[in-house]
C-alpha cells in the first residue's frame, strides 16, 4: 500500500500517539495504540511501534510495514496490559527503510526506563550528538530521536524529575519535536516552542490522549480537549494533568502543509478543520485564477476537496474525472519493471464520460516533482479531454524542508528547475496552470496568533536550517575523512 | 484489502482475461494477465490465476490472494513465454477460500491440454456433474467450472474441433457463463446465450484480447473493439479470428448490477458508461424521492456518483462528508476482536466540517445487509449531521442470485427482512428513504435490445434457477442421505 | 532439511499412511496422520498431505515442504474430526516441486468421494491414461496416482463395492503400487502382487493402521500386526477388516535397496530388520574384500551400521571418523553459488583424531553418483587418512528403477559410466575399492518366499518395464509431435 | 532446529567469529562469516548476526532463527563489500527469544563506530551498569555486552587507541568474555584472563580469523595458527597483527563443559581434540564404574563418542542402540500439544535388533534435568532391553552457571533434587547408574597450565560469582522496588 513512487508527493516523516489512563493498569493499552496509529497511518507506512508501559516496566514491538502488518493480535498481546502505552508511524528520510530507526525508542537510564515517539526534525542533532559522544555517550541509531532521548536523561541525572529533565532539554533542542514520552510513572506530551508538528490533547473516560492528529482522538471516540501549545509539556501522572509552559509565547509556526497535504481532512488542527482549509484553498484559487471550462475535477484523493471549492467558488460544474485502483499494494509490480511492455495505465483511470470532448479544470493540492502529474494529465487527454486546466492548490514547491517533510533534494522539485510556471504547464502538458500565491496559502485556515511555516515555498524559515546537510559521519568512509584512529 | 465484512456488499465472483498473439510468441504473455487481472482485481479478490500456453504446452500459476501478492516477478518468469495467456480472479460463494477452487483449470484429454476461466454460474451444474459420473467421470473439485471443462471435453471426443465441442456443449450449459478457453492452438470466448456478465473483445498490435471489463483493455493501453454477444462464440487462431453465432440471437439479459455497483466507473458495457448510468440512477432518485435537504454526500467509493447525479438533478449542493481510510488491509484486527474497546471509528471518517448542522442527503448504490449502513448513519449524526435523508440507487435487494453474484442467503437482507422500506429507515436510523423503482433501474443504462436481468429485485428471472440450492453432495455426509455404499 | 543435492542418494518417491477407527469419530484422525507422516518423513520430504474422513465427507490438505512447516495445529484443527485419515510423503520425479502433485488425491465420483495415496510407480500408466483419455476422462495432474484412481472409479460404476472395484482394476495396473485408500465408508490398502513396496498393518486400541513402515507404528505406540501380502487386498469397514487374495501368490519381489539404504533402521520389513539386515551386509563386505588396516568409519548416517558389521566381522577397531552437520535446511546457500569462496567444508567435518595417520575402512551403504563421495575421502585425506579403503555395502548401481525410487539417468551413475570398479576407485580417490555382489546383497535379509527386485544392480526386472520413458505429450509442444487439432 | 525442549541440555550462550584482510576489501566477507557461523551454529541457534566493516563504515544485519534462515543471498549481497566482518550465534538465557539482544552491537561513538560479539557472562554487569548510568549512560538493551561496549568505548576517551581502550576496560570486566571487536580500522579478539570460553586463531590467505572453535577455521579451509591466550588481546590492523598480554599469565579456568558437550566433535581446544577428550572420559568411566553387560550404546549424538570409548575400554561391544529421527523442526508440534495422544515416540527410535534381551550400558555425555533420559530408557526397556545401566560422562550437574552456560535453574537439576545418585537411578529407571568424578572430568583434556572450571559440578568458581542473580531492574515494577521518580 505504499504509494510513494507513484504518487510522488512530500512525505511527513511522523505520527505520534499516548494515552494513560489515570487510575487502571487495562489490558487494551496497546489496542487503542493499534486503533490510533491505524487512524495516523497516512503520516508514515514504513514502520511503526507500540510501547506499554506497566508500572515501571516497559515492553517495546516495532516493525517495518504497515499496522497491520506489524500488529497481530498475538503480538498485542504479548505487550501485556499496562497503564499507559505510546506509539508511532515513520517514513524514512534517508535509504532504505531501517528496522534499528523505527520508534518509539525504549532506553534504560539510572533512573530507570523511558520511551519516546518523535515527529519533526532537530536541526541541531549532529552538534547535540557530537557533544554526547566527547562525553562518553554512545548511540546504535543514527536518528535524531536518540539525540533527544540522549539530552534528556542526561539532564535527568541533575534534574530532580522527568518534567524538568525535559524542561532543561528543551533549551538545547533546535528545531521540529512534538513528542510524547513515557517515563516509568508519567506520560509526557511536548512541542517545540515554534510548533511546527500539530500534536492534541483528548480525554476518553479516566484517560488522557495525545496525538498528531484529531482524528486519531475521532477513531476511538474520543473527546477533543486542545492543541498542545508551542513550547509547552504537559504532563500526566497518577497525580493529575499538568502543564509547563515556560519555553511558551511564541509565534505559532505550523507547518502550511499539513493544512494543504499532509493531515487527514477530517482533522481539526488548531481550531481549523483541514477539509475546509482545502476547499477554502479551492476557492481562492477560483478567484485568483479563473478560467472559462466545463467540469471541474480534482485529483484523488487529496485534489478533491480544493477541485469542490474550486467548483463552488467558480460556478463551473464539479465532476467525477478520474478513478482511482484501490488495490496497488507494496509488492505491485511497476510497469517500469517489465520494460517490453510499453504502456500501461495501471493506477489512475481517466472516466471517459466526464471528460471527453470537455475543457476541464483540473485540481491537485500541490506538485512536487511533477512527473506523475505529467502523466496524469496524458491520460486525462486520451480519454477525450479538450482543454486541460491545471490549478494546484499552493505555491510551487521550490526549496526544501528541514522541519520533518522529506523534500530534501531541491534539484527533483518541478518548480526549483522551471522557475516560470508557463514552464511547468509546458513540461506537464497543460494549457494553463495557476498556483496558489504565498499570501494566498497563509489565509487558508484562520488560526489565531499563526506565522505558518512557508519555507518550502519561500525559502525563507521561521528558524536557522542546519548548515551540513551531507551524508553523516558514521556513513563516510575513513578514506573520505581525516582518518581519526 | 479484502474488506467485504465491512463493506457489506454483493461480491462478484470473477473477472476473466485472455490475450492472443497471432503472430509471435512473446516473453510477457504472463505480464499482460498480470496488468488486466490487476484492473479486474474489484471482480474478485480472493484468488487468481495465469495460464501461459506455448505451442501446445500449458502452465498455470494460482494462489489465494490479490493479484500482486500471488504473482511476483519470479512466478511470472517462471510461467515462461508464450503466444496466449488466460487469467481469472474470484471470490468463492460458500466456505472458506479454497485453493482448489482457484482457476484458471487446466486439463489433460485425448486431444491435449485445455485451461478455462469462467465467469458466471451455472444453473444445471449438479444434473450434467451426475451424468459425467454415471459415464465414469471423476472430479477434483465442486466448482461448476469443472463440469464446464468435462462438458467440452467429452464433446471433443466426437467433434472435430475445439470451437465445434463449445457450440456443442452449450446445448447442455444453461446460467451464466462468460468464458475464456485455451486449447493448444486457439484462444475462445464463449458468453451465455443470455449474456448475464459482460465480456469485451479488444485488439493490441497484433493481439487480440478478451476481458470481462472494457477496464482492463484501457490498462493496456489496447484498443476496445466490441463486446462479445450473448451467445457468441470468438476464435482467436493463428489464421484468424473468427465468430460463431449458432446460440445467437436471444434479449440481452445483463445483469443490471454490474452498472449499480459491480463494474468499474470507468468501464463501457454494451455501449453505457457505468460512470453515466450511476449518475444516471441519482438523478432518476432526485426525481422519484425529492428532498428539502442543505447537502448531498455519497457513501465512498460505491455511492459517490449516484450522488453527484442526484446532487446535479435536484440541485442541492454536492458535499464530501465521509473520508474513507484507505490503509485496511486484510490482517486489520476488527474492533469486534477486542471487546473491550466499545467504539472504534476506524474505517470511515465522517467530516463535520460538511455535515454539521446541516440537513443530510446520504447516497448509496445499494443496501444489501444493511448492517453497515446503520453503523455509517450514526457516524454521521455523531459528527452533527441534523436530519438524514438515505437515497438508494437501486431497488430493494429481496432475493438471492443465481447467476454469478453472492447474494445467496435470503434472510440476511434488510430488504427481505423489513418488506416495508419505512421500516428500513428506522431501523438503520435515517429520518427519511427512498430506493429506485424497478422500473427506473432498468432505465439506468441505455442497452440495446436489453432487458436486464432485475431477478435480485423483482424475483423474477430471465430462465429457471435451480431446484435444489441445498449443500452438494460430496459436502453431505453418509448419515444425513441415503446410503450408496 | 532437504539434502538431495548433497547426499547423493536414490530416493525413494513416497510413504504412506491410514488409521480406521472401527468404532469411533475421533478429533485426533489428523494429528495420528501427522505424527505417522513425520516418522515417515525419510521416505519423502517434497511434499506431503493428510485427508480426513467423517462419515463420507472428506478433507484434503497438502504442501509443498515438510510435514511439521505443511502442518500447523490450525492446519490440523480445519481438517477436523473423523473416523479415518490416510497420508503421503513424496519427492517429485521430475522437474520443480509441484503441488498438484502432491497427494493424497481426492476425487469425486458417482459413488461418492474418495482420497488415494500411492508409493511406487505404474510401468503402464501411459497407455492407460491414454486408454481413459478415449473414453473421455480428463486429467488434472501428470501422475500415475491419478490414473490408478481413475480406473478405480471407472471399474466401480460396474462392480458393487470399493473393494470390487479394486479387484478389478488390480487386473489392469502394472508396476509397483503400494497404496492407502480412503472410501466414504471404509480405508482400503493395496500392494502390488510383486510387493515392491513395502506396506505394513498394526493395531492401536480399536483402530487399525497401514504404513509404509513399521516405524510409524512404533511412533504411534501401536503394534505390529503384519505385512500386508504381495497382491492383497485388505478392507477396513465398521462391520470388521476382511482380506482379499485374489491377487496373491507370486514370489516377493521386494525392492532390496529397502534394507540397503531407503528404509529407517528401526523398521522391520518381512520380518526382517533393517537394522541387521545393514549389519549383515558390512559382514557380508568384510568377508568378502578384507583388508588390513586401523579403522573402520562408517559415512553418516546410511553407512554406520554397515560400518559397524564390518569392524564386527573383520576385527578392525570400529571409530568415529567424520561428524555430520546437522542443521543444514532447505535455504542453506551452497558453496557452488558463492564462487569466489573456493572450499567450504559446510556438511561433514572429518574428525583428525580418529584419523590420523590411520589405514581407514570407508564403509558407505550405495554410490549413485559418487560426486559427494569424492568429496568426502579428500576430506578425510586432509585430516590426516594415510590410506583408504572404500568398502560400499550393496552392488554397483547401473541401471534405472521403474518401480519407484528415482535412479532415471543412467547416465549420471558412476558405475554405469566406469563399468571397471578399480576406474571408480580412482575416480573417487580410494586406495582400493569393494562392493557386495549381487549374490550377496540378496542375502542381506532372510525373507520367505522371497526373490528381491535388484533391477537397478543386474538391470534384469521382475516384471517388463516400461518402453517408452521420454517426456510426457502434455510437456511435449505441438511442433515436437503430430498435429492433433 | 532448535531442540531445546526435547534434548534437556545445558546450552551455551554464544559463538563468535571475525576476519580480517590485510590486503584487499572482498564481497565475500559477509559470506565467510555466514559459512563460519553455520558451522558454529550448534553454539546458538535462537538468533545470528554479521557485521561487514568497510574502511570504517559498519553495516549490520541480525535475526532470529539459524543461520540460513536468516541469511539469504539477497541480505549477504546488501552487507556489501569490506575488509572485515564478524558474527555470532546466540541463546537467550531469559525470557522469549528478542530480536535487540541479537549480537554484534553496532554502537556509534566519538571516535567513530564500533562492532563487538561476545560469548561468555560477565559477573559485574549490573555494578559496571550502574556506574555508567550514573555518568548519563543509556542503555537499549538488558544484555552485558552493551556494558562491555559502553566500557571500552568509555575508556577511548582518553586511551589513544581502540587496544588500549581495550585493555583499559578489561582491568573494569569480571566474569566470562571471549569478544570479537571491529573498530574502522582494526578487527580486534580479546579472552578474558580466566579463558573460561574458547577462541582462537586461523588465517586463510592474506587473511586472519578469530572463532569461538578450530572446526570454523575448518569450514573455511583455513589454517590453524593457535588459541588466544587466557587475557590476550591480538589486534588485526592493515599494518600487521600484534598481542597485547597485558593481563595474561594465570591458569586456564576454561570451562570443562566445552569438552564434555559445547564444542563441536572435530574442534580442537587448547590442543586437544574433543573428540578425544569424549572418548578418555567414556574410558575413564569404564574403569570407575564397570559392569557385566552385552552391549554398549550412546544416546546421539553426544553420548555416542563416550560410548565408544566405554566399550573399547570395557571390551564389551558397541552397539547402535538408538535412531534419531532427523526432520524435528522448530515448527513441530509437540506431542505434549495434543493431549488426547498419549504415547508419540517421535524423536528417538530404539532398535530392537540391538536392544533385545540384552543387558545394556546407555552412556550419555551428561544428564541435567533428567526428564527427557527417563523417557529414552523407557523406551529402550519396550524395545526389549533386559538390563539398563546408565553411565554419564560426566559428574553430577548440581549448581549454576555464571560464565556463559544456561544451568542456572538450581531446582531443575535432577542431581541438585536427588544429592544420591542412586536415587537418580530409580528416578530414570535404570538398573544401576555411574558418574565420572570430578577428579576424572579434569582428566579428559590434557591441557598445559590447566585449571577447568568445573563450578557447575563442585559449586567452586574460579571468580567470585555476582551476588545478586534476581531480575534485572528494568525487569522489575516500580511497585516492587524503591521508587526513585
Amino acid at each position: 500500500m505504499r504509494i510513494t513512487n507513484i504518487d510522488d508527493k512530500p512525505r511527513d516523516e511522523c505520527g505520534v500517539f499516548g494515552i494513560f489512563d489515570t487510575i487502571a493498569v487495562s489490558d487494551v493499552a496497546a489496542t487503542y495504540a493499534y486503533y490510533a496509529l491505524y487512524s495516523l497511518q497516512h503520516r508514515g507506512q514504513e514502520s511503526c511501534g507500540i510501547c506499554v508501559g506497566d508500572d515501571g516496566v516497559m515492553k517495546v514491538h516495532k516493525g517495518l510495514g504497515l499496522v497491520p502488518e506489524v500488529f497481530t493480535p498475538k503480538v498485542l498481546e504479548a505487550l501485556g496490559p499496562g497503564n499507559m502505552s505510546i506509539g508511532h508511524v515513520r517514513y524514512s528520510t534517508t535509504g532504505a527503510p531501517q528496522l534499528e530507526n523505527a520508534q518509539p525508542i525504549l532506553v534504560h537510564h539510572v533512573k530507570g526506563s523511558m520511551a519516546i515517539a518523535h515527529n519533526g526534525n532537530l536541526t541541531n542533532a549532529d552538534e547535540l550528538r557530537e557533544e554526547l559522544e566527547l562525553l562518553g555517550g554512545i548511540f546504535h541509531t543514527t536518528s535524531d530521536t536518540e539525540v533527544i532521548a540522549y539530552t534528556i536523561t542526561r539532564a535527568r541525572l541533575t534534574e530532580p524529575s522527568i518534567e524538568k529533565a525535559v524542561t532543561a532539554a528543551m533549551y538545547s533542542l533546535k528545531g521540529a519535536y512534538s513528542l510524547v514520552i513515557m517515563s516509568p510513572r508519567k506520560l509526557i506530551a511536548v512541542r517545540d516552542p515554534q510548533g511546527f508538528r500539530p500534536l492534541c490533547m483528548g480525554k476518553l473516560g479516566n484517560s488522557v490522549i495525545f496525538a498528531s492528529e484529531s482524528c486519531a482522538l475521532t477513531a476511538l471516540g474520543a473527546e477533543f480537549v486542545r492543541d498542545v501549545e508551542p513550547g509547552e509539556i504537559i504532563v500526566a501522572a497518577p497525580e493529575g494533568v499538568t502543564s509547563i509552559k515556560t519555553h511558551c509565547g511564541g509565534k505559532k509556526r505550523l507547518c502550511v502543509f499539513e493544512y494543504v497535504y499532509i493531515a487527514r481532512p477530517d482533522s481539526v488542527i488548531e481550531g481549523e478543520s483541514v477539509h475546509t482549509a482545502r476547499r477554502r484553498a479551492g476557492a481562492l484559487l477560483a478567484r485568483s485564477h479563473p478560467v472559462d471550462a466545463d467540469v471541474v475535477i480534482g485529483v484523488p484523493d487529496s485534489g478533491l476537496e480544493a477541485a469542490l471549492g474550486y467548483a463552488e467558488e467558480s460556478g463551473i460544474p464539479y465532476g467525477i474525472g478520474i478513478t482511482k485502483n484501490r488495490y496497488i499494494g507494496r509488492t505491485f509490480i511497476q510497469p517500469t519493471q517489465s520494460k517490453r511492455i510499453e504502456s500501461v495505465h495501471i493506477k489512475l483511470a481517466p472516466l471517459g464520460a466526464t471528460l471527453e470532448g470537455k475543457r476541464v479544470v483540473v485540481v491537485e493540492d500541490s506538485i512536487v516533482r511533477g512527473t506523475s502529474m505529467r502523466h496524469i494529465l496524458n491520460e486525462l487527454r486520451l480519454a477525450g479531454a479538450k482543454e486541460i486546466h491545471m490549478r494546484v492548490a499552493s505555491p510551487p514547491v521550490r526549496h526544501p524542508c528541514y522541519f520533518g517533510i522529506d523534500i530534501d533534494n531541491r534539484e527533483a522539485l518541478i518548480a526549483h528547475q522551471l522557475p516560470i510556471v508557463d514552464d511547468i504547464a509546458k513540461e506537464i502538458d497543460a494549457d494553463t496552470i495557476g498556483y496558489l500565491s504565498i499570501e494566498d496559502v497563509r489565509r487558508i485556515a484562520e488560526v489565531e496568533n499563526a506565522d505558518f511555516c512557508v519555507g518550502c515555498f519561500s525559502g525563507t524559515y521561521p528558524i536557522e536550517p542546519p548548515q551540513d546537510t551531507s551524508k553523516r559521519k558514521f556513513e563516510r568512509k575513513l578514506s573520505e575523512k581525516p582518518s581519526k584512529e
